[in-house]
């Protein structure tokens, strides 16, 4: 691990055809070279590049502010999210999760009214704040810890044969690109994800309520890479339901798959239509049990589970 | 030139302040030192990068397009700004120019409408055989031979100090895209403008008719590479009215005044008020007459101007 490249992974189909698939696209002359200025590669983040059992890092750092935010104004409660988040209603989550429109339209309204007129900086402290304190419940460890080392180690091998890497995730942006530099090396404007508009008000830059640009899950994926990028991938990298769009985009998917209750989680939920599509398509697959022989960033002491996820 | 760096730029005050930026941008511990994360410069094009009069080379490509949906469909001139194409309104364009809201909005509005529907490749044939057959009516070249050489040697001075560069102009995101690895040496992420979003239709992504953000003019600037890039630059160069925003929002701000008719243009149009904020705030401001002792990439053989410009 580290010194050779891509050590974390075990030797196998999987492995490859990454390696295939990268040392062809670096040889000029190859059917499967790949021009450099093409060479872009794009990686969802939640559960692609690090952990996302049992709630995204994300996404409690947004419900802890929505949940302020109810808590100073219980009028709010009237409508969602802050309803469902007043009620512990499981059921309004379970749709955002799967994608359901007037659900992720309240959530991101919400969003946008949270922080609406902060500067960047502001936000940043709070999700500064926010991830300096976070533990994972199971695990009791930093973010940082629950990077997936193969794919840190992916990133390396990608960089070295010239490919600019891109993260592209319906998670917040701007919350991404606090760690993106130390985390995963990339700097800001490598970040894509969904995000509100600035407004410049006599030389200072304010959040406003509306998004810049589609949500990026689905289709807003490729849609907002082929913006951003002026290109769609040659590479990605995805794990369910909301990348199935990006993966499609691009000449080669890897899908990665958890299958591993005794490292890490073992779950298909929003991932069914992921997995059909890779067998239609022949994407690579990653199985996290047999493919990944170190998971995390921190080699962490396994505690026994208290009880199953799901 | 070519061989010394900055080698197009005349020793003078604008040269040493570039120069004392930059190096001292480079140097640890120094008073002046920028992070190399923070090393963000950006550029606008027309009349910073190239040349722009008589008119910008993206705003005839975007007319003729529009006056030939005007003949397929000459009900289209109850409407600007196809009247004004039609009538031939100079007051209209000259209204456009100083950015009145009116003018603008129905002109992203037309240009929204004008390639609703097509695919980014699409979009580029257009361009590219559009910029292949367009001459410079005075200097009768291509576009390439008339970016401006000093901006390019600035380009790669500031590359080898660690500067991350991008572009960013009111002008069209994926017209300059189609030129910006050639003609700048810069990956099309680099390029940050006015755009459309895209939309996503089974595998297919199409251009819609509603703009991706604000328009990348005057407050729009540092808007959209807050945005993009996560920063504000801490380099900006411009040269007219719709760019004092940016260079405001930068540690460094470089104004290019164009002060020679001889062998480029003289002209104040629309910078008035840019002049007028660089005495204020004391940004360095380039003379092409006195700063450059070549201007183009291109050495042209002066032609005698038939006219004056304005």
């Amino acid at each position: 691990m580290g010194t050779t490249p891509l050590g974390s992974w075990n030797d196998g189909p999987t492995k490859r055809a990454i390696i295939e698939f990268v040392t062809a696209a670096a040889r000029d002359g190859s059917p499967g070279f790949v021009p450099p200025q093409d060479r872009v590669a794009v990686f969802d983040n939640d559960g692609t590049l690090w952990v996302e059992k049992p709630a995204p890092v994300q996404m409690t750092f947004v419900l802890e502010k929505l949940a302020a935010r109810l808590e100073a104004d219980p009028s709010l409660a009237r409508e969602q999210p802050y309803r469902a988040i007043a009620d512990r209603d499981e059921s309004y989550f379970r749709a955002l999760n799967e994608q359901d429109p007037d659900a992720v339209a309240s959530m991101v309204e919400a969003i946008g009214a949270a922080w609406e007129g902060t500067t960047l900086a502001q936000y940043e402290a709070e999700a500064v704040r926010y991830l300096d304190s976070w533990r994972h419940e199971r695990f009791g460890v930093p973010y940082s810890g629950l990077v997936y080392q193969p794919m840190l180690e992916l990133f390396d091998y990608l960089r070295t044969h010239g490919w600019r890497l891109f993260v592209c995730s319906g998670g917040g942006r701007d919350f991404m690109r606090v760690i993106c530099e130390d985390t995963w090396g990339l700097p800001r404007e490598n970040v894509i994800g969904s995000a509100p508009e600035f407004a410049y008000r006599d030389g200072v830059l304010v959040r406003r309520a509306t998004p810049h640009g589609p949500v990026a899950v689905g289709p807003g994926k490729p849609e907002d890479v082929l913006a951003r990028t002026g290109r769609l991938p040659a590479f990605a990298a995805g794990n369910d339901d909301v990348d199935v769009e990006l993966l499609r985009s691009a000449r080669f998917a890897l899908l990665i798959v958890h299958d591993d209750d005794v490292r890490e989680y073992a779950y298909t939920d929003c991932a069914e239509r992921a997995h059909a599509t890779a067998e239609r398509y022949g994407w690579t697959t990653v199985s996290v049990k047999n493919d990944w022989n170190t998971i995390f960033k921190e080699r962490l002491t396994q505690k026994k589970r208290s009880a199953p996820h799901q």
